[in-house]
């Protein structure tokens, strides 16, 4: 079979536009419903996409005045998602800053375990001092830091992965063993952040690993990705940034001596369907008429690092910035907004319209065959394995993309009509990893 | 209507007997098996329980070799059975000693809005040194300290919960409010264990707060019962023990300034049904003899904070074994032990056998009639709230329990034959906790 495109569909209850939920037809509460949740996920899974993902950060993020802000769990919720479906990968953020490698590593092999093999980890650091208090501490730790810490946080987690052989259970009722002890081991791991026994207490899980995604794209980020992701999500607002990023990013993985096809891009698109040009722009322009200025101004402005004062609405971005460097935030995100508004001359408001719907992803508004056509420039053309998909209005949007976009696809022989694999993993092609532990005892490596 | 019953049902995958998966007809993976799991929640569900429950500790807590040891984390688990069932409550066991409150609060909240208000939390603290490796620690705190950092725990995850009050989500599309600002507020804890900014990142769930659990029997553990818990599991092997630890716990709680009704009391109980007498008997036998006495020799001396080589099989318990205060384990659980060993002048080895069924909870052995008859006698003489069903073989137990049992008791008018609210609060009686936040602003308290 040729290459194959692989989809994953970012859950953000009504949509990834800041006004979405104003809409009519929009559920106000679909950030606490299981139901909403359930609905796209089951859409998602008859599309034959790869998988949901859920963001998250420990911290109230949105002002709660604006627009949802309450989350659910990622990982409880999407246990509860794992009974509803039965073949779609279940991708959930969590922290490395604010969590202990044990529980967390515990919390993925039991997704894995529930699922059938179908859990993933989006690994962020979580840029923020809010968040930083929430867990005793007065600001956030330093980028360079957070990175540190992210580095042996896998270290940790991949060892607990490992603590158990494939073939450490045995169920031998006759002779009362259960597990074989000598195939279930400590990991006495001693570093600088953490200092954990093990074993895990929880048996090597389908999938051994969830699939481990990425999406900072800072040179830390990036070099953090190179070493132990395997999808990355990430924001390109052109082909050519795409073709970029995507060159750069599979040039530091076989750098980092890892097999370039083991790591999948997913640039986020936003897709805004209509069934003409005209109607997807209608959608489009009623979206951004819903959006007050001035909250967009003053998150613009955190991003940027400024004082939300010294942006005014109608004239381009002030000249003299924080660099990328002085910003221990979302670096990589900065810099991308930054460059946009040059490089298109872009208003503060103009660049708010934009930041509303994608937020630095790319918006593909349009027919549904002019949708696939661009989906398909970026995949023959280095720029993407596949794509992050972010609709602007949710359910809506992915009901359009699923029902117009993929069969379309699916006719070009693009994207597979039905799943081939079982796991997360399969579905993207990647590899199950080798258990070191039984490697270590062999004297393999 | 008259006093009624509750009944927990204490998940185990093949049972609370050390050797139930060696029986022929036990699922040897039940403990990662969600379907396992599921069955069981449904069993309970159908028989109208209060709710069912899952213990844990972060740590490989049993000797792998000897029977299923690992085990799915309990918040994730439950989430899954969220959808399956639909009625009974969910209590999963967390520890407050290696968990961040921000964190567990949120699972706790997300728990309980994606269940529609059946969370129940049953606080530990967790004794063990190996756990505290799991977390950079050489070992673990102080039982004192560990008691004092639950507290502090308790009061900021209360506050988090009380963060946004009841009426904070507006969603009013036509002006873009979502939630009224100053109905959502930080919680500026400053302790001696934490430092937490809040407000939580989830709105106020169904039940306001998940039902508070509790089940240490330590002096410590007491105390904090009286003062947090509105469920109390507990091991008393008689009745006349359990009438006393029922008596005191009252009091405590008066004592505390609390409604001594707003704290159900629940003994565990190991139901072993059969029709007959005798048939009850040799099922109680047959699991006794699958047991190898070597390993239960070990659990038993490290329960009692003493080396394997000085206990013989054959013998009563040695003299000199350290008191309570020397131990900073599970305290309660090998005062218990010691206690029923002299009492009953049993040798090691029939104090294993009896350990190995209830390890220091009743067991109910013979017919139907019986057991609820045992049953009836301590919920009607100050004894017992309700029980915590603790079978010695899953899901068998539980199926005997359900079809033979409870009807005998539901007939007698002392168990309903339908739930009568929706909540897990609900059903044990209890209160939704006000919110504090709320009463502060007034001025009332």
């Amino acid at each position: 079979m040729s290459r194959q495109l692989h989809f994953n569909l970012f859950l953000h209850d009504t949509g990834h536009h800041e006004a979405s939920w104003r809409l009519p037809g929009s559920d106000p509460y679909a950030n606490l419903s299981l139901a909403a949740h359930q609905h796209l996920a089951r859409v998602a899974e008859d599309a034959k996409f790869d998988s949901v993902f859920l963001a998250d950060s420990p911290v109230l993020f949105n002002d709660p005045g604006r627009r949802p802000s309450g989350k659910l769990e990622p990982t409880l919720l999407l246990a509860s998602l794992a009974v509803t479906t039965s073949r779609i990968g279940l991708i959930a953020t969590a922290s490395t800053s604010y969590n202990e490698p044990f529980n967390l590593a515990r919390r993925f092999a039991s997704l894995d375990h529930l699922s059938g093999g179908r859990a993933g980890w989006n690994i962020v650091t979580t840029a923020g001092d809010a968040a930083a208090r929430n867990f005793g501490l007065d600001g956030q730790p330093l980028h360079r830091t957070r990175y540190q810490r992210a580095d042996e946080f896998l270290e940790v987690a991949t060892k607990l992965w490992d603590s158990w052989t494939d073939d450490a259970i045995l169920a031998d009722k006759q002779h009362g063993v259960h597990a074989l002890r000598d195939r279930v081991r400590g990991i006495g791991h001693r570093g600088e952040f953490f200092r954990v026994d093990g074993p895990l207490n929880v048996p090597r899980s389908p999938q051994a690993y969830p699939l481990l995604v990425q999406a900072g794209s800072s040179e830390d980020g990036k070099e953090f990705a190179a070493k132990w992701a395997e999808a990355v999500f990430t924001a390109q607002p052109t082909l050519a940034e795409s073709q970029a990023f995507y060159a750069d990013l599979k040039r530091r993985v076989a750098r980092a001596g890892r097999d370039p096809d083991h790591v999948v891009v997913l640039p986020g698109i936003v897709p805004v369907i209509g069934d003409t040009e005209a109607e997807a722009r209608e959608l489009d322009a009623e979206l951004d008429r819903l959006i007050g200025p001035e909250y967009a101004l003053r998150q613009l402005a955190h991003t940027l690092g400024v004082d939300p004062g010294i942006l005014e609405l109608d004239r381009p971005l002030p000249r003299d910035l924080p660099d990328e460097e002085e910003i221990e935030g979302a670096k990589s995100r900065r810099t991308l907004i930054v460059d946009w508004a040059r490089r298109d001359n872009l208003t503060v408001r103009q660049l708010i319209g934009r930041l509303g719907g994608g937020r630095g992803h790319r918006t593909f508004t349009g027919t549904p065959v002019q949708v696939a056509d661009t989906i398909q420039e970026y995949f023959e053309n280095g720029a993407a394995d596949g794509f992050n998909i972010m609709p602007a209005v949710l359910p809506a949007g992915i009901e359009a993309f699923a029902t117009k976009v993929v069969p379309i696809l699916q006719e070009r022989g693009l994207f597979r009509t039905e799943y081939q694999g079982a796991t997360l993993r399969e579905h993207y092609g990647l590899p199950r990893p080798a258990n070191r532990l039984v490697l270590a005892g062999e004297g393999v490596r």
